[in-house]
């Protein structure tokens, strides 16, 4: 997969999807964001979406608001501080950052979360929906940081382990495990912080709507150390796919009461990570029983008529054998995303379809390649896992 | 205790030890800092501890360094990139953060942390001992975020609870805990990122220089919500013992297998934490049996005199029975902390000597009111736990 046309065209996908600069009218009923920091008033968000941020720079020539792939410009007031808002924004979370006299910046007033390649703010419009990810008063699982070191890679990696909450009051009890992966530019923090994973398992399993699991969420990013390379170019890909199978797995199966049984465990994500992980367990059946593939399938970002015969080494060639080994196949999209992915993702059902290849399509309504359309997958496809 | 002074005090203290702009002669080995984003190779750091940043920021009239309570000049090159270095730094992590044309702002290329009021950059300054803190290839405890709803402050609250490698594959075996505090302007996340306390202890316990067990950190900012005060204006270090011994504990005592005796659990922290932990432990005896206070005591910031008969309602009056009590009585702090924590701390370290208590007292060489020290401090006084 090649990063930086899927970076591109993320990033244009963003801006055909961008609303302009309509700041006729503002309704003025802004409140500050759910993901500022303590005791911070700015960013806020109004009913509308839009995001109205403010910051002190009483000698900037001029301060931007960078968001969903447009620049809004601030103004400054006698003060010194300069303040402005954007367009409205999709419902659920966003990547943006501030432009300080042509300097990238993070805003000071809010949390940080990994994405975009680097650490930045970010903002949460309230969703119709959000109760599903919202912090209840339901039991709690745990999310662990796990560090280990990897000798495929040569160094340490991290991976966070979500663990139910019955899971250190069971006993001997052993789960189900659910690997699962972030996108291109994100990491293992990813699922946790802003795709909710924990919150989202902890209100399906309060409702008796999942099984109570163990979900890992590690870095998809794995190259071999220089000097040390096993095959000639391998892509990262290859390396991440001997990580998770022959040291993730192990690690996970030591440190944690899984059931070490293909039918127990189940491998899904995002973008990038829904490729990642269709390759592995298509190479691994003997591993994995169930997958999921949110906003991403392993010919993108190709929407040419898939030939069963050799794709992915011919793995979907017997349809038969694979609705036998995979128990739940389940692909989704969001319905405003950039046409590559959809288009690439439909190119890949055509080729089930021709194959007797029985899976399971959603559609996230009024949500682009973001987190909200993944939050929604999770939570669609953990009901489903380990019946 | 009163926070604005606390701060203005240390604020007065860094720059009182600020050590000046000195630029000539700066040696040219600098290197990234070990907590910079995957792939930033700014900000930098040297053999003699300077910092040095970059930044694009083509249209700025001026950018600085604000670090150690002094901000040095950046210089901008042709291509609008800002670069300058600070004077030598202590050894150890310290917070900073840049001003683009009178913008406070975090620097785009470091990790973000938690402490002086806000999500900021913070940079590592190799220090000579930092074996005892290093990530190594011995067995690694986890980490996990619990997040928790306290009835008595209205509100979900989170801690971070360390347990040990052992923990996991050990069934039905109980730990000691350690409840371990932040100080002022932080919270519950600094021990495990900016303290390195799991990495501490896991190399602590790898030796057989500590024994295996639990640590909770908390967040020590604890409010009653408005319109519902128990007491009429009680301070927030009042509210957070009640939340410590009434729902914390019982909270980790059903989530985790402690050892529920005094002799089990033991309670520290750093600054304003060791305040509020002294307080803590001497109007809970039957509760705890170790106190560690890191550069602080609950009569800080007070040079004078103590009254054992009524300082902290006569806990101190009987010193038989503080010795009977209290298996360890620990004492820390760094040998270049601004005047008011090493007088308060002497102030009080007379009480004891004069009831006859016993107690260590460590001190931190060449360390200020910063991390170092009480990652010191933490490495001292967990080896004296639990024997």
């Amino acid at each position: 997969m090649n990063n930086k046309i899927y970076w591109m065209v993320s990033l244009m996908g963003m801006l055909a999807f961008g609303n302009g600069q309509s700041q006729s009218q503002v309704k003025e009923d802004f409140k500050p964001s759910e993901v500022n920091q303590p005791g911070k008033q700015f960013p806020q968000v109004n009913s509308e979406g839009r995001v109205r941020v403010q910051l002190e720079a009483p000698d900037a020539k001029y301060v931007k608001l960078d968001i969903g792939g447009v620049k809004y410009d601030l103004v400054k007031n006698e003060k010194g501080v300069w303040a402005g808002e954007s367009a409205p924004q999709d419902e659920g979370f966003h990547y943006y950052q501030l432009n300080i006299d042509g300097a990238s910046v993070p805003d000071p007033g809010t949390r940080y979360f990994y994405g975009a390649g680097r650490w930045g703010s970010g903002i949460e419009i309230p969703a119709h929906d959000q109760e599903f990810y919202a912090l209840k008063d339901v039991p709690h699982g745990l999310v662990s940081e796990v560090n280990y070191h990897s000798e495929i890679t040569g160094a340490w990696r991290r991976c966070f382990v979500y663990t139910p909450p019955c899971y250190n009051t069971s006993g001997e009890k052993r789960y189900p495990v659910l690997y699962l992966q972030h996108g291109s530019f994100e990491d293992e923090t990813g699922w946790s912080a802003q795709g909710k994973a924990s919150l989202i398992l902890d209100n399906l399993i309060a409702e008796g709507k999942a099984q109570p699991m163990i979900i890992v969420m590690d870095n998809g990013y794995a190259i071999r150390p220089s000097g040390h390379v096993g095959m000639s170019q391998a892509p990262p890909a290859m390396v991440f796919e001997e990580v998770m199978i022959n040291e993730i797995i192990p690690m996970i199966d030591r440190k944690f009461r899984t059931i070490k049984h293909r039918q127990s465990r189940a491998i899904a994500g995002l973008s990038m990570g829904a490729n990642q992980t269709m390759r592995i367990i298509m190479n691994n059946l003997d591993t994995f029983a169930y997958y999921g593939g949110f906003s991403g399938t392993a010919n993108y970002p190709s929407n040419a008529e898939i030939d069963a015969e050799n794709f992915l080494n011919g793995a979907f060639r017997d349809g038969n054998n694979v609705n036998d080994q995979i128990k739940v196949f389940w692909l989704g999209v969001g319905t405003t995303e950039p046409e590559v992915f959809p288009q690439s993702i439909n190119a890949f059902r055509r080729m089930l379809d021709k194959q007797g290849i029985q899976y399971h399509y959603y559609e996230s309504p009024n949500t682009a390649h973001e987190w909200l359309t993944w939050r929604r997958s999770l939570y669609q496809f953990a009901q489903l896992l380990f019946h």
